[in-house]
């Protein structure tokens, strides 16, 4: 099937639907072909290439289009724009950063979520139901109760922020939705590893990011529990209002894992509300060798973390549990009059997903949730999990082999971080550039971060399709980068 | 192409990739077909219908996964649980609430951004420059200049939360991330009319939904300029900040627009945020007939709009674009060690989107935008918008020649609200039985409101697929619900 012979793309006078939705149809065939063909290819296609400069000023350039333009000539910029300069997150070889690779299954339910093109911020309908299915299997799968409540997000960051006001309701009342915070004092406490968009939830919140108490943590990069207590005697001596502590499930730097049953038994003692940023380690509850890592997660008052990282949904798909679903309705529930609920009707069938959230218009990113749960099954995203955490201590185990290389932080899940070593040249800006060197080569994506004052090369095992062979190959490709960098320096 | 043709899609053992991709191509082309039929047959099906108990049932029970399922029985789950049980709002005879019907192009554009599966939170790829083209298309379309930033959201509801943390960072210095409210009282307005979200965002940002003053409106439905400026002055008076005035631009229950010149003059004598929630009415700068009506939009400081509403993308869309970039990236941005930005690599790129709003996981919703821009062009999209209100117009006309009708506000864009009249019955009780009998009928979805202290049923026009006869059916199946009540009564 060629676009010579598909049936144009013509718009009826009187809708945006075609006047002939057989080339609506062929079209389709034909992206699907070419994106399982993508699919396919995957492994032997550079993971990332920079975008060349005509491509980038094609697409910073032009007006907003005015008049109709040929789908097939749209569907082109794209294959030759778009899709070859893409994130390189589906690729086995990107270990960047901590994205999921996607999965075909997720693909093909947004093509029936666009269809069906439900808006699941409330009402009643099937898409609702499904939406609440994903939240009860979410809630069984970190230990919660089942009449725990939750909703999907864009991603953790957002599922944090609305932690936060949950735990803020509970420490203030709900009268705090209509007075504000009146000078009202709040601290919060979490790790130095903790994610930024913790204190980001805090500084949208009104509680200013100050209020969030880093505290230090031990040789295996987890909160300190003894300055945690130190903190909350402080800033309960200074008259300040201690409300919730924020584990850490999986910190983004090193992949260390909080003890949460203590935190659990501290938030209780303290009365503090317990949240656990679990954006990927949730996942670890589904992987019988990592479980224990992560026991206490079952403890928390609330829980966040992302399908699209380790349970491989496509972007963007986050989730919050909340163990005390009236709390967490009391939080974000009001009913105006356009938003009348009934007992039957389009209009019955509450709580509804916006009862739980900030969001009203909601896509229906609960399918490829729900398509990629039943399909795949809980024991395979586990197994993924397991393959990610073997491999990780694969590279660890062949990074301490290489005396060229030095490893900077203990491996807990799925991220190792190392450096290049060698004497008289400036290690951070050797290595940074070997990450960039190897980057731009197609090969393999790693990232920087810092750790203990020194720049890490930073390699997070996410993808499902990665493979021991993928290690070596960035291992190879690190150290042709630095040889070749010693070289000429 | 049947189901038993099909190679059955079994997962790889090291990846959730299949064992044979032709499992998903055949899968997928089949799905298609399905669903461009769905599509085509539309206006045949009924809107909505209630579930069955059996199908509701069936999604509310059974336990997270374990094992893998056959891709097609999930299939066959979506088609007899989840299809026929949806929302209606694609549906030509869906008027119930301001939502938008989706188009095939954006549905195509889901798959493929599904298949490439990119996260837009930030890095140097092209997903990221489909977004900012799509953002100086927005501020094109709103007159803003082509150096405003913006960031692609959920929906209103977040961007109208993106518009108050500038709106305070603007008032208070960003020192407010760091330090919080402190005690700080800050003051917003907005008319009565105004959408829920607003007062939320109020509520969210620690500010207090009591702090957002709720002025009354005329005749119109707009805000009243009078009682604004005295609540202004009073506020002022009474050692308040005021900082931030909300406009709106078609009014959820109404779909007034307030005199948004008006409003930006007394936003800049006050030194006042001008912020304007324009959901659905944003779109009518497209359209030369509705365009004045919006006069003064391109005057805002911010805008918070939809493209799954009068746009036709499908869920979800939303879209902030503030004038004054600079402050916008003051509100959000941050850069912890792992976001490291770089000139080159993968790192680089700056400014990122996730430093223009809450969100570092983000989906790439841009691309349904850029390809329904691209294939239909802005002047269809505002033909869409000036049939939906001629039709709104026509429907008003209908309802002033019924007897048995009665219209309850003025008609400025797409929404009428009316009621049947009977003597001596409750008619809220009556009306809300009459939408929720249509509802129930499947031939047509209105929704119900509050006007003027009584029970509405209320028309928006917001789908490209209405047409005159559909605004018929609604008619005559409203007065048949009528008749069948009254005489059973």
């Amino acid at each position: 099937m060629t676009a010579t012979t598909q049936p144009p793309f013509q718009t009826s006078a009187d809708s945006l639907d075609p006047t002939d939705w057989n080339s609506v149809r062929q079209m389709g065939h034909r992206m699907l072909d070419d994106m399982v063909d993508m699919l396919a290819g995957l492994r032997e296609a550079p993971v990332w290439q920079p975008m060349p400069p005509a491509a980038r000023q094609a697409l910073r350039g032009g007006a907003l289009p005015t008049e109709p333009g040929d789908l097939d000539a749209v569907y082109q910029d794209f294959q030759t724009l778009v899709q070859p300069y893409g994130s390189g997150n589906s690729h086995p070889r990107f270990m960047g950063w901590v994205q999921g690779g996607g999965n075909p299954v997720g693909m093909l339910a947004e093509l029936l979520a666009a269809a069906t093109n439900p808006n699941l911020g409330g009402r009643d309908h099937a898409p609702i139901e499904v939406e609440r299915q994903v939240i009860r299997w979410a809630a069984e799968m970190l230990g919660f109760p089942q009449d725990a409540s939750g909703v999907l997000v864009t991603g953790t960051s957002m599922a944090n922020l609305i932690a936060v006001l949950v735990a803020r309701t509970r420490a203030l009342g709900t009268d705090v939705r209509r007075t504000g915070l009146q000078g009202r004092r709040l601290v919060a406490y979490t790790s130095v590893e903790a994610h930024n968009c913790v204190a980001r939830a805090m500084d949208m919140a009104g509680l200013g990011s100050d209020a969030l108490r880093l505290i230090g943590v031990d040789a295996q990069h987890r909160i300190d529990l003894h300055a945690l207590q130190a903190a909350i005697a402080q800033d309960t001596a200074a008259g300040l209002h201690p409300f919730m502590v924020v584990g850490c499930a999986g910190t983004v730097d090193t992949g260390a894992v909080d003890d949460l049953s203590a935190l659990a038994a501290l938030a209780r003692t303290q009365g503090l509300w317990f949240h656990v940023d679990a954006a990927y380690g949730a996942l670890a509850m589904l992987s019988p060798a990592q479980r224990p890592l992560v026991q206490g997660l079952s403890e928390a008052d609330s829980v966040a973390f992302d399908f699209h990282k380790w349970a491989q949904v496509p972007y963007d798909a986050g989730c919050i549990v909340v163990r005390d679903a009236a709390l967490h309705a009391a939080t974000f529930a009001s009913q105006p009059a356009y938003l009348q609920r009934s007992v039957r009707g389009m209009a019955g069938n509450q709580p509804w997903p916006t009862d739980f959230g900030p969001d009203l218009s909601r896509g229906f990113r609960a399918l490829k949730v729900w398509m990629t749960l039943k399909t795949y099954g809980a024991a395979k995203l586990g197994q993924v999990v397991a393959h990610n955490c073997s491999l990780a201590q694969h590279l660890a185990r062949c990074v301490d082999a290489e005396p060229q290389l030095e490893r900077l932080a203990p491996v807990t899940l799925n991220v190792v971080c190392f450096r290049v070593k060698a004497p008289g040249v400036d290690l951070d800006a050797l290595n940074a550039d070997i990450v960039a060197d190897v980057q731009e080569s197609g090969v393999a994506v790693s990232s920087t971060t810092r750790i203990g004052g020194v720049l890490a090369i930073r390699v997070a095992l996410v993808n499902h399709r990665t493979r021991q062979e993928d290690l070596q190959m960035l291992l190879d490709a690190v150290l042709a980068a630095a040889q070749q960098r010693l070289a000429s320096a």
